[in-house]
């Protein structure tokens, strides 16, 4: 070849949007531990530990309980390639875009999809799902969104998950956002498939989706009367392999299991709910900090996700050129908006690893120095002072 | 958690199985890169030199080359899934276990499957397509396995492409345990679509399936009348991604990628001929030493794969305790035969970074000790002396 092509050299950065979150070290450590064979007694002892940690982060007794080997995305593919059979009815919570993917995936695997939909930076109502179930004949499934990743609303899951158990069908929720950062509680709130991903609350690498399903699940998958429509992603294949029998299926991702595992335990060393308190203390510091800086935030009152926060770009400022400032003098990373939030808004994320006080100085002290430059009014030194004040519990903010 | 979990400790393995294969070192440490986002314009340059670099391994230059986000299965599912529409004519070569998977692929997503049939063991002779294609009424594609893995056949592909040429349809291979192996000539041999692997004749840890699409695949995509029923492998979003427009669709995962590029990096650097020739030599050397202890080819003469040798179990020697021995006191992992070859035959893999001649040596060495200790019949000695005779052209075997 007469191109050359150099060792690699990403820059070090500091990762605030929306995921991947910056990766604990112990994590990057574990990936060195040496592949071995998908079929390995050596791998089947760790495929077992994290069935059982993921159990313990998704906070329930569900024993199909594994990662999906791809990223979050895959996870939601096969939770919906498994329970969806042409024809279904599926109710679907669109408020976001990935309330909008999933009605996509569900109706290009044959579901006839009835939404239930809510403005973008809102809550899905339960009386938009109520409506959406007396639309269809027979609901198979409710699946929502959890955390949307592209408003920052924190969707509550217990009221329409009763709902569907009223009406007989099945709960699906989507953590790809919230697992590891806010409580997630499969069984207490009866959920009966959830997905998540390993590159956000987990701070892991991107490539696992952590997938759960209940019995309720399991049996609706036993009865379909038809093959599932994804060959790599068919439940009844992969349980095989990720249960007793051991049968191959495909070959997993061995070292990204490995970072999985690592992660799993940094999570559990810590506590879940010190874990959900870290994520709620740094995310009250940085409101504080925005508000005193004069940006607002553009999800919902009292439905906001505190790992990941939208924010209003001020009149007459080129958000483009502020994300590009804080990648070049920062190595900052923060998002821009999606759909009808692509330039009007920044999505800013404190997940998993990323989620420390230093962050929430350094990210709020860049962007004060970039707006100002910028001719933005920023009230100068006042969004570190409330952040701080925020920690010390003496904010008046 | 009343659960205790230790830090990894797999052992560290010689893999000559079917893949996974050994990992390069540099490759090891390229996974200690910082991971960024999917959207980083360091990643971005990744993913330019990735594309470049799997062009020129994959011998083509087709502009969608790329590593899809799941392992070989999901590279099968992604080709499968956008090429094919319900009702749709496929020719699919079946003499193995990845030949059946593909058409249970085929047949999920919707197509009228024609099988073009061969005994386990054999290569699918051209006629049998031409029987299967006289079956069909507008076949959509032929798709074929390069390199058997069940069954260690090495399959031609040029005669069977100009079949499927002739007829209209488009040429699909599997090329997953041949890719950085065998000569693949996805350009020369007129391949509209070919997936590979990342843990087999490329030596990084398994996550990623390159494929590639020639511009006459795209336009078939391009022309179809429904959505590809999988959201996850839709190539219209993902093209997106990987193309010039950058549209975010899933988080590619990065680290993956990081292992990909490095290993790709050290294909390149040995040079495919090289790389080709160091298989056949050590292939030859292990073959001959088969034979001087008396172990049976299972594969078709003329037919077999250097990188997977499928071997006969002796009469009398169960050969699960072969693999348990070769795995306890060797750390050498072999694998077992599939399907109607279990409990018959042994698969041996050399692939990649497993493909040197200190593995052959210790194999054949290790594996004269068991058998012997088991009570079968081997010529002592003969092995390594054919070996090595091969490997310096002294060999009458």
């Amino acid at each position: 070849m007469t191109d050359s092509f150099s060792e690699l050299k990403p820059s070090a950065r500091i990762l605030l949007g929306p995921g991947p979150s910056n990766v604990h070290p112990r994590v990057m450590k574990a990936m060195m531990t040496p592949v071995v064979g998908h079929l390995d007694p050596d791998f089947i002892a760790v495929m077992e530990d994290l069935k059982k940690l993921l159990r313990a982060v998704f906070r329930t007794g569900n024993e199909l309980t594994f990662p999906a080997s791809g990223t979050g995305s895959a996870g939601m593919e096969m939770i919906m390639a498994n329970l969806i059979e042409d024809g279904d009815d599926a109710i679907i919570g669109v408020n976001g875009a990935f309330g909008a993917r999933l009605a996509d995936c569900a109706e290009r695997l044959g579901a006839k999809v009835h939404k239930a939909e809510a403005e973008w930076g809102r809550i899905v109502e339960p009386d938009a799902v109520e409506r959406a179930l007396k639309s269809a004949k027979k609901p198979k499934l409710i699946a929502i969104v959890h955390a949307e990743t592209s408003t920052g609303v924190h969707q509550p899951l217990e009221e329409i998950s009763a709902l569907a158990h009223r009406h007989g069908a099945l709960m699906v929720a989507d953590a790809v956002t919230s697992l590891a950062c806010v409580p997630v509680e499969i069984d207490k709130w009866k959920i009966d498939a959830c997905y998540s991903c390993t590159q956000k609350g987990l701070s892991a690498p991107p490539g696992l989706s952590p997938v759960t399903f209940s019995a309720r699940a399991m049996e609706a998958i036993k009865a379909r009367k038809s093959k599932c429509r994804s060959w790599y992603l068919d439940i009844g294949m992969i349980a095989n392999y990720w249960g007793e029998s051991r049968v191959y299926h495909h070959t997993a991702p061995i070292t990204m299991n490995y970072a999985l595992y690592e992660a799993l335990r940094v999570v559990v060393e810590e506590g879940l709910e010190a874990r959900w308190q870290r994520h709620r203390a740094n995310a009250a510091a940085l409101h504080a900090g925005f508000a005193a800086m004069g940006l607002k935030l553009v999800a919902q009152e009292g439905r906001r996700l505190p790992q990941l926060s939208t924010v209003a770009v001020p009149d007459g400022i080129d958000e483009a050129q502020v994300r590009a400032t804080l990648l070049k003098n920062y190595n900052i990373e923060i998002a821009a908006g999606l759909g009808p939030f692509r330039g009007k808004v920044w999505r800013v994320g404190l997940m998993g690893e990323s989620c420390k006080r230093e962050n929430v100085t350094l990210l709020l002290g860049a962007l004060e120095q970039i707006l100002t430059a910028m001719g933005a009014e920023v009230a100068r030194g006042r969004a570190l002072e409330a952040a701080d004040a925020a920690y010390t519990g003496k904010s008046g903010i």
